[in-house]
């Protein structure tokens, strides 16, 4: 493997580093220096790191190099299109397999350099070690709240409508989990959109089942009625279990609970919902009770537990 | 061992949030929230990652994961040293072996903690992973330039005077590699003293004898003679090698080579040289020709060649 400063060399030469203005020094001194971003907006700060044998299949990193850095790159800007925010500069760490380390590494930074560059994002800084263990990826992402604020967890409200970007459930059984589409545009949108009417937002990563309770609880311990017929269910979830043989409660178990959807979940004043875009999808509302239930097709309401799927599968 | 999400609470609880006013929102929701900088001052960005059995060595995650956690975070703060900046907040992700890692996890987060207390550094942010692997962690720094501006490795001139902040050599041999000294206290002296005179400046994670080669290139392409006399040499190497009976070369090659020093390297004005403080080593000079060169006590000038040790050892 040719030493650490040629492969930075060369990701060095494959920057684009006019993504941003606001980047003054990137990749190849101590630190990256960053211009102070427009006057009195807040900086956005994520880092989400992806393990072989966890995040990806064992043994895949030679074959599946380039879709491990686009979805370490993808993961990281899901995480600031949850803030309604913009991202602006990305760095990289990664621990490489000695074996085919060049070719994992030219293929990661392709595919991460790929995602970033569709949303303007730069690499501006990282760390790269070769080592007897398996690929691990790290990036930290930098980015500024859009002009009318960033969108936190905290902020949901009792009578929000809770709204999904699209439809849940069977990422991992169709690998589409290694393809997540950070909703950067539609944040944005939403944002400019509702104002301070969108109150609170995250991105599902573990499932609306988990990612919601995180709203819940930041918003000071509230609840949620979702409404099973209204999650959207994702065609990956049928293709999965089969369409006609199985009851609601499995699907919308496998909606709530597969995680890795990178849709955003976000609750909003119900007197904005005539202000908002096409394609969404109302799942709910927030409650004062601190409770997740589901609401039945019957009529009645059950708690929700974690795990949903095996809960109902018993 | 208990969830990511207990894990993660209990960090939440020892973060000492008042290190910085910039934090606005810390753990524990999609992205950390950060004020905007002092007005015009440019934010210093950096990340490291250590692994086990390269950094560390392989089965001693258990056993030293304090020491592991503070040399990541002050091995990232060294960085910041390099560039005479302040740091604010610190992102720390990991990938914990699944054999004690409730333990090495609180032991890591123990001594990261005591290292970015000592600075005023806050934790503001991280990813949590267990894994079927060795340990990995990796932490992103985040800090503000001095007002009077950051120091690059570039803008090192033709006779500028090169100077080292302390004593090199012998790091790994004596196990003081683990317990690194990020001069952020002298750096900000220096460009407090120095002003525009402090031209460039990096630490000394590779020795002496490559990472001022760094300075060289991306100053434009310059060379340096260093004086083999004036290099301070470790009391670890004399410890190492024994002081009576090796030569002068052997002590430099190890000085310039074994690298994980965390000294600063820094390139002056020379006639900024009566402002200095005090305890710093005046090592060699910046040239035009565009060589590594030591000058030896008989007055004879040679090649410096990375991995000096070998070198001169054959």
């Amino acid at each position: 493997m040719p030493g650490e400063f040629d492969l930075i060399e060369a990701i060095r030469k494959q920057v684009k580093s006019q993504n941003s203005s606001l980047i003054e020094t990137g990749i190849g001194d101590d630190c990256a220096v960053i211009r102070p971003g427009p006057t009195g907006l807040r900086w956005l700060m994520t880092t989400d790191m992806l393990v072989e044998g966890r995040h990806f299949p064992m043994g895949s990193a030679s074959e599946m190099a380039y879709q491990i850095g686009r979805k370490a790159m993808a993961v990281n800007l899901s995480d600031i299109a949850a803030m309604a925010g913009k991202p602006v500069c990305a760095f990289a760490s990664v621990a490489l397999p000695r074996e085919n380390s060049e070719k994992i590494f030219s293929e990661l930074a392709r595919g991460l350099l790929d995602e970033a560059n569709r949303f303007e994002t730069s690499l501006a800084g990282g760390d790269t070690n070769s080592w007897d263990g398996p690929l691990v990826i790290n990036i930290t992402l930098m980015g500024l709240e859009s002009a009318g604020g960033a969108v936190l967890r905290k902020g949901a409200k009792p009578g929000d409508l809770i709204f999904v970007s699209g439809p849940l459930g069977g990422s991992f059984s169709s690998g589409r989990h290694f393809r997540p589409e950070p909703r950067l545009k539609l944040a944005g949108e939403l944002k400019l959109a509702l104002g301070d009417g969108l109150h609170a937002m995250i991105d599902l990563s573990d499932g609306l089942g988990g990612d919601l309770r995180h709203i819940l609880k930041e918003s000071g311990g509230l609840g949620a009625i979702l409404d099973a017929q209204s999650i959207p269910i994702h065609q990956d979830v049928l293709n999965a279990v089969g369409e006609l043989d199985k009851p609601l409660d499995i699907l919308v178990g496998k909606a709530l609970g597969d995680g890795e959807d990178f849709e955003l979940c976000f609750c909003i004043d119900p007197d904005k919902v005539a202000e908002l875009p096409e394609g969404i999808h109302q799942v709910g509302i927030i409650t004062e009770a601190p409770m997740l239930m589901v609401r039945w097709p019957d009529g009645q309401c059950k708690d929700w537990e974690l795990g949903g799927f095996d809960h109902f599968s018993k």
